[in-house]
């Protein structure tokens, strides 16, 4: 195994999270279990490649004692660098199943997987992953007529929610990444600096990372919506030139080894419009007091009612979701999709979960963006990110 | 309309991309589509923020003026910034919808469609979307039992595949970031230096872009596959640092409000070894040969036919495709999905598409990658990118 290439984790890490997968699938009454999500697939054999743009899946089999990584036929050598499957156990298609509407590579696997004999029974699929589309899915009924398929979307991911002390030393990585880069951010910003030009320090900051460890790419781009663009949050940058009296938000993350430690922070240049001020300091202190509630034993939804308690005096109200759970992750998304942090969410909090507590606020004019990614401990909540806790002010 | 938000085009352009739709619509006998790829989402309203995590779509009726844009709540105010679409074309959903295995967001969806009367008749969706899971697909159709749905994969990216005078302006503009992006890369590498460092600098090239323009994220990371790695396309970087005698593949795009120019280079550091050498010039003349071929009225596998009858008495066989179509894309592809050049692709060329022509060749210890991004015009192709065609050579 080439140390320039090889897997994130140690052999055995791996074994134990299939091992982990293949008791969920027993519980479930799955035989086999066809993976699709590019981090599901990299957590349970470290194949790594940005490849996902195409169909590939790894398969756990109750009988079988290695998962099988199906993809293209030119990544299967990223399978042989990147993981320690051995070779049977890597099955590359032909290349003329891409981007042909004649001929799905969901097709190929089926048949693949029932030369084994391992499609009698019932088969779990991710039916709600980016890959896995609604054309995959009737490729693979088709090519298995007999064959009874399961959602079993996320059980994986559930499996992923508590992290081991691998899983966390990159979280902890990720954490100074996400500093270097909100650091670098926010020094950019500045009246008459283009929006690109803040957004290309970001990522050289997320990317060359520190002497020890570079970053990896974050699964979300910088995000930087400006001016008035903050009443919403999912703008990347433009060409446009930072103006005084605007704020911007800067929601971005830090990535180790596809380990994801978000961030969130908010600049304003010149002086801040009253209320804006003091939402900030509201949202700064509910969010103080939703990590104080964070501990073993707590429920999602209570650190949400921790929070509210605090911002409802001021007539802050929020209807979408303030957190929900990272890790490893590729795009389109840093969450894991399991626990939200919203009512209704009654997971139980555990040491080893990891959470992006993220209260954005929005109005029609405006936005504020401060949050915390926090790692859960044994007491309490250990911040992975260390940066202060405030709506940043830059005089003009 | 905010110039520092707005959509990249005009009104009329947008306009006519729906007509253009309509048409293909009716020819398919379609009343409504459902469009769910952010890239034909964009196309059709200018509609740009990475939403793309959760379920989103624009319907296009054939009953309606305007396209109709459905996300989550928070993004809808994205959508008033960055579309011509009127209030009531905009429509979202609330926030109890993002991750809940309980409600899926294509069933508020089908019964907001419902309730405007556009779900009689035959109703086109993108089945082979990565945005369009298979359990989208079950809970749209759950939703409305007595619709009739028809794939319509890839229905308006075939509309993409000619690209009107202000598309092409952005091309070219992404060819220069392109070449300032690999002029960068390849400066960076060097013996000792970490990989990450070299996609931190490419990075910078992309996102800073010029004094005139800046740069859009590309839809893929720059891959970076090195030494053993380069049997395989699709790795990225490590911190590792570069070695003596060894090659590292760039393969990365310009992106210019969305619409991107890939290109791919081969670097060595030292002696390259006397196959590798001679292939590379193989490579380089096909390439040429191959882009001598393209002109409107050519198909596409006789491009691949060209190329072929160069490579073929040295003993260079592929049986992967050696290019796409290329312009207005979102991760994980900068591929249109469209054109393959490859055998038994018989479209048609003609002025005003866009390919990257990329012959990479992998063997199972080395690969080499050294492509052309360009625009077909009435007589021949036009290279978006000027850049030395060779293996790059940097003594140690």
């Amino acid at each position: 195994m080439d140390p320039a290439f090889g897997p994130a984790f140690s052999k055995d890490e791996y074994n134990a999270r299939v091992v982990a997968t293949r008791h969920a699938m027993e519980a479930r009454g799955l035989d086999l279990l066809i993976v699709t999500d590019p981090a599901n697939m990299g957590y349970l054999t470290g194949y790594d490649g940005w490849s996902f743009y195409v169909p590939q899946a790894v398969a756990v089999a109750l009988a079988e004692p290695w998962p099988i990584w199906m993809g293209r036929g030119m990544d299967a050598n990223a399978a042989r660098l990147t993981t320690y499957l051995p070779d049977g156990m890597i099955v590359p298609y032909p290349d003329t199943y891409v981007h042909n509407p004649e001929a799905h590579a969901l097709q190929f696997m089926a048949q693949e997987l029932a030369a084994r004999g391992l499609t009698k029974g019932r088969i779990g699929v991710e039916m709600d992953s980016f890959q896995y589309s609604a054309k995959a899915h009737a490729a693979l009924t088709a090519a298995l007529p007999d064959a009874e398929t399961v959602d079993a979307t996320r059980l994986v991911n559930w499996i992923r929610l508590i992290k081991s002390p691998a899983e966390i030393a990159y979280l902890r990585e990720a954490g100074r990444l996400a500093e270097l880069a909100m650091a670098s951010g926010i020094a950019k910003v500045a009246v008459g600096v283009r929006q690109c030009d803040a957004s290309a320090a970001i990522f050289q900051a997320q990317i060359a990372g520190t002497n020890d460890f570079g970053g990896d790419y974050p699964a979300i781009v910088p995000m930087l919506p400006s001016g008035r663009g903050t009443n919403t949050p999912h703008l990347t940058w433009s060409d446009a030139s930072f103006r005084e009296n605007e704020a911007t938000i800067l929601e971005l993350a830090g990535c180790r080894r596809r380990y994801h430690c978000p961030l969130a922070r908010t600049v304003l240049l010149g002086e801040p419009i009253p209320r804006l001020a003091h939402v900030a300091e509201v949202l700064v202190e509910a969010l103080e007091t939703a990590i104080d509630t964070i501990r073993p034993g707590v429920a999602a939804e209570e650190v949400v009612a921790a929070w509210q308690k605090v911002v409802r005096p001021h007539g802050i109200e929020k209807d979408s979701r303030m957190g929900y759970s990272i890790g490893l992750n590729y795009p389109p998304d840093w969450g894991e999709g399991t626990i939200s942090l919203r009512p209704g969410d009654r997971t139980e909090l555990q040491a080893g979960m990891a959470l992006h507590v993220m209260p954005g606020y929005w109005t029609d004019d405006w936005g504020i963006e401060i949050s915390e990614s926090v790692l859960i401990t044994e007491t309490g909540a250990e911040c992975l990110v260390h940066f202060p806790r405030e709506l940043a002010v830059k005089p003009v």
